[in-house]
């Protein structure tokens, strides 16, 4: 055996993930005159602001010297304010400085540089189920031990939950609002609660606790839904995010890590995180970007598709029977599977050329996901199957 | 203490590279009328080829859908040809295709991805004295063991020293040709002679032992000097490269991993480094620069400024009494620092206004590491000062 006992294991567990990419990519092999609908991706199809992709062409074309070289691993003073003051719009303290910002590839790039920074082998990192299903490996990269937390059938923290999972060995709480695979948005009055809970938590156990917020939708939120900051409510936490979603930049790898002033250590942490970004051979996030970013000013994608895709498509699952939370911000929904096997479920939608993700991937089977990322066109043409479907479990 | 023990490790290492950075930049604040003369970077200040800008631009313009989504994790066929041409190209055998390719960050992530792969806990890595000094932190991100090995006193690979360090926990010997900081090629008896002794250790241990090899200045080689390709000799072989020094888009973090097709479990491992770079968070390789590349041929950045500094500056340290072996490729000289102390050359050439880095960064104390990749009027402007300190070192 050529690869590593940690790699053998992740190639055991794709076998979800790839096993739906196999499946749609048979269905349409088997179907070529049909439409395959494929809804189990978080791909966007929009693109990128028209800001971003004019920025990127006049600085490549402006003969402009070193926009590709070396960056300081930090990242560019002017795209460390950039973000520094899209926290600070974001939050009532408003105290954070670039000083405490490092520019990062995607935020799975940045989760990775956190947990490498702070765990120790044998760390705890709790998370939520169901969970965004990379987190686990995350957390067996840098020999941490993962501690799922139910939620509530909402899924919402609970806070009860959260107390009888914490432990000397608690580390990291990682969580991720709003929330893929669920839309749920977590309330001011949940972090408080939330850092209520972490703060004596670690006066008892004698080491602070951190808060992870893994926060890539946090300008994808519908209905003028608040998305609290972290900062605001938890001294010792950390934001990794990128511009894959609201920039439509997924494939470029950019994003960033910030930490709160009021974190223990901040700036030796920073230190620690730049460091790390290094050591990882993440090196700095990518630089022509780095330089396109303080021109952008609040430029983001539309946001009415989505807005638009969880309405229509929300209503269909409510009026055919499906029980389902209400997305608030990302966009996924995420609803029992009728007859409450997820697998069964997603093979039925297979035969109406529908391809969905079983809960299971996320630590929560009987539900099954489904990513609305797409032209509301193409997200009509499926309502008739989610209503068939429902015929079909006897729930419609 | 809120960072892993492993972070306060890297923090602690880090002083020397930091050190000279904030040298320069207190030198340059002691003296702002003054220039000041820093080659401790290889950071070139040349730009991309023109066709690179170009086919940006022209793709960013011409209105195609889709070049910044996510890309599957092994990256686009097209690119993955590219590569496959370039590697066949280069190798007798010629026998590489593209599925054994994988577009990935840059040459840091690449070694940190094979690493991940390859590596459990407590296996042994085998590198040469002096070797490139983020290397032994890839290492131990993935707690792997480093094992140094001594060169010849010229600097090429010393086949009795690394038959003394080979033992049943070494799992990979990483290479790195044309060599930072020396400058050195292996020529095809010394990859030869590596191959056998490697194939021998194998059948002795019962278990292959991977050469990666780490080769981002493969194009970067004086007097047409070859760079024999790895997969050439040995089976169990990996390329880890980028395009940051050929294609100066060192800040764009682009490169890639190839598996020789005669590697034990060449195809899973190939999956196994997909799954690999997924896990760590590089996801994919930038998405617009993957798409560029097909369209690039042969082009590269022009070799004749790297050349010329190298001799103007390799003939002006002969002659003034300095002991080098001469660059074959890459952008460095690695000269004996002038009475054995590399600090108290460090310290010198500072009061001359020249920054350079000690060779105990690169575990290799006694020598000095010169970067040569600048203007040639830059390096030119520095002749004198090496001149000078000859002088005072008594060797001139």
């Amino acid at each position: 055996m050529f690869i590593s006992d940690k790699l053998v294991a992740v190639l055991g567990d794709n076998s979800w993930i790839r096993k739906m990419y196999d499946r749609s990519c048979a269905l349409q092999r088997e179907k070529p005159y049909e439409k395959i609908y494929d809804l189990s991706l978080g791909n966007p199809v929009f693109e990128p602001p028209p800001i971003v992709v004019a920025t990127m062409v006049k600085l490549l074309q402006s003969g402009k010297k070193g926009l590709h070289r070396y960056l300081p691993n930090q990242g560019l003073v002017m795209a460390r304010e950039w973000v520094a003051a899209f926290i600070n719009q974001r939050s009532r303290a408003a105290s954070i400085t670039s000083d405490l910002v490092m520019m990062s590839g995607g935020a799975g790039g940045a989760i990775n540089i956190v947990l490498n920074t702070l765990l120790n082998p044998g760390d705890e990192v709790l998370i939520f189920q169901p969970y965004f299903v990379e987190y686990t490996h995350y957390i067996h990269n840098f020999a941490g031990v993962v501690r799922f937390v139910p939620t509530t059938p909402t899924f919402r923290p609970d806070l009860a939950a959260i107390e009888v999972a914490l432990n000397p060995r608690s580390k990291v709480l990682l969580i991720n609002s709003p929330n893929n695979p669920t839309g749920v948005v977590y309330s001011a009055e949940e972090l408080q609660g939330l850092a209520e809970l972490l703060l004596r938590a670690g006066r008892r156990f004698g080491h602070e606790i951190a808060l992870v917020s893994d926060e890539p939708y946090t300008r994808i939120a519908y209905d003028g839904v608040a998305v609290p900051s972290v900062f605001d409510f938890y001294p010792h936490s950390f934001i990794a995010s990128s511009f894959s979603k609201d920039l439509a930049l997924a494939g470029e790898r950019f994003g960033y890590i910030a930490v709160s002033p009021h974190c223990a250590d901040a700036q030796r942490t920073m230190e620690a995180l730049v460091s790390s970004q290094r050591v990882l051979g993440f090196v700095n996030a990518p630089s022509l970007l780095q330089h396109v970013l303080p021109e952008l000013g609040d430029a983001m994608v539309a946001i009415e598709p989505y807005q638009q895709n969880r309405d229509t498509l929300y209503q269909q699952l409510l009026s055919s029977g499906y029980r389902c939370v209400k997305p608030q911000g990302a966009f996924y929904l995420f609803p029992e599977a009728p007859g409450g096997d997820d697998l069964a479920f997603i093979e039925a939608a297979l035969r109406h050329n529908l391809v969905l993700v079983p809960g299971r991937t996320f630590g929560c089977p009987g539900h099954v996901r489904i990513s609305f990322c797409f032209e509301p066109a193409y997200i009509e043409a499926t309502l008739g199957i989610f209503s068939r479907l429902a015929h079909e479990f006897g729930i419609g």
